[in-house]
């Protein structure tokens, strides 16, 4: 049982956070900090928070947990601002897409309290944003993962594998760099496919005759190219190498099938597209 | 009000078609053909169709309309085995998703037949196959695509143009070329992107654990290669030259986004994806 979190940046992910744990039993009070009085005054209306501060520095004094739940790019002002003002037990954690930048922070701005700082991520995609949309089973069956460095305390990290897991989360371990290679195949390389089609479309002399013909198959592929710009720009630039990595990988894979079509090898077009589709199906039967 | 509909090729869009227009009261009988005998008895027993013969030679004589709804790979030999057999007034429809191609045999197998034969393409993708997946509703409020020649007989074309219609559909023309560039930008490329991606992911060698920490953006992103690898073989080399050239559009753009992100261009990039967000909220007001 936590006596007090303060979640800093009350949206989706850290709204609810504070709604699952509440439902567990598992927090006694909850802190929300934030910059907008407006989302701020939404939280506390909905329950999502007991109480509100735009101070961070003041709000995190005695906190037994400290979750970051910021843009990537307010994250080292984040730090920088809480750091003189933690607690010798106070665990800080984060939900930031991209691992490598965020620790690379944490080195920097909370280097007194690395032990206790336990880099996470929660795989919850969700169009939507906003406190609004928080829900109290965002992260049942959903996968959330670690990734703790060599100075990080056995017991910080317990703390926050008990936390998700009593939000109904699968929790699992990686390293920084390992998170991010994976998410940039799984992630953050559809996300950058998805922009590429739909700028790719709009950008054509006929675009509004193609786009009046895009059916289902053309929603759903581009689903994720109504993500917000900025995080998605944020999110690149912080995993630049391994995306570029994963982009070039896929370019080589699409010349390779771009081959197959311009010799008219049909046999060979066949076989990588029920490779693919008997590796969806099988995917599918796992989640 | 159709006397009698031959549909060969008793499959979702042919039974589709079939149950719309007999809920629309358009038609008196229709005739089945296929070659199994079970997808037959299927569609006897469902009633989307009055009778069934595999024998198509037999089966078109005397019908008002005749829908080919076999896969792109068979429409030549069964242009060939109905073409002695077609009456005098009997109109000829297809539905393939290519159209340049089907023309092409048209123009083989159909000449004495072809001011009679209407190219149609409807626009419903599902992923589902099968009579037993056919609906009345199909086609409601989705696009038809009718591509008609020169020779095509005016009186033909306003046929198919009305029983598409009762059928909920919305109607529209383009010459054979028009339709196989559109469909290649906004249906045959995200297929084989989709493809693509599937693919890649699945060869790397730690694909297990990359398709375990796949969210619900990656399974939308890669529906679409959930379908047939050999219809989309047959469509990816019937619409060849227009699809490659869709395929190479795309890798500009894919490379413009990479240079982005190698030279950390945030503004950039931020500026590409709010385009792209913004070009595919308006398209899904206008759906």
């Amino acid at each position: 049982m936590l006596n007090k979190l303060v979640i800093i940046g009350v949206g989706l992910i850290g709204g609810s956070f504070a709604l699952a744990l509440r439902e567990a039993g598992l927090v006694r009070e909850i802190v929300g900090v934030g910059r907008s009085l407006e989302n701020l005054s939404a939280a506390l209306g909905t329950y999502v928070i007991d109480s509100a501060s735009q101070n961070a520095a003041q709000a995190v004094q005695g906190a037994d947990l400290v979750l970051l739940a910021v843009p990537v790019g307010q994250m080292g002002a984040t730090m920088a601002a809480i750091a003189p003002h933690l607690g010798p037990t106070t665990v800080i954690s984060d939900v930031g897409s991209t691992k490598q930048d965020v620790v690379a922070l944490a080195k920097q701005y909370l280097a007194e309290n690395l032990p206790r700082f336990v880099p996470g991520h929660p795989i919850a995609g969700a169009e939507t944003s906003g406190v609004k949309a928080a829900r109290g089973d965002l992260f049942r069956e959903r996968n959330v993962v670690l990734t703790p460095l060599a100075e990080t305390d056995p017991a910080a990290q317990a703390l926050l594998t008990s936390l998700w897991q009593g939000c109904g989360a699968k929790v699992s371990q990686m390293t920084p760099q390992q998170h991010d290679a994976v998410f940039a195949a799984v992630s953050h390389l559809p996300h950058v496919l998805a922009f590429a089609l739909v700028d790719y479309i709009a950008t054509q002399p006929n675009a509004e005759q193609l786009f009046s013909f895009a059916a289902s198959g053309f929603r759903d592929f581009t689903r994720i190219a109504g993500s917000s710009p900025e995080m998605w720009r944020d999110i690149c630039l912080a995993n630049r190498d391994a995306l570029l990595q994963q982009i070039g990988g896929y370019e080589q894979e699409l010349a390779r099938i771009k081959a197959l079509i311009a010799a008219g090898d049909g046999a060979g077009l066949a076989a990588l597209f029920g490779h693919a589709r008997d590796a969806r199906q099988s995917y599918l039967k796992n989640i």
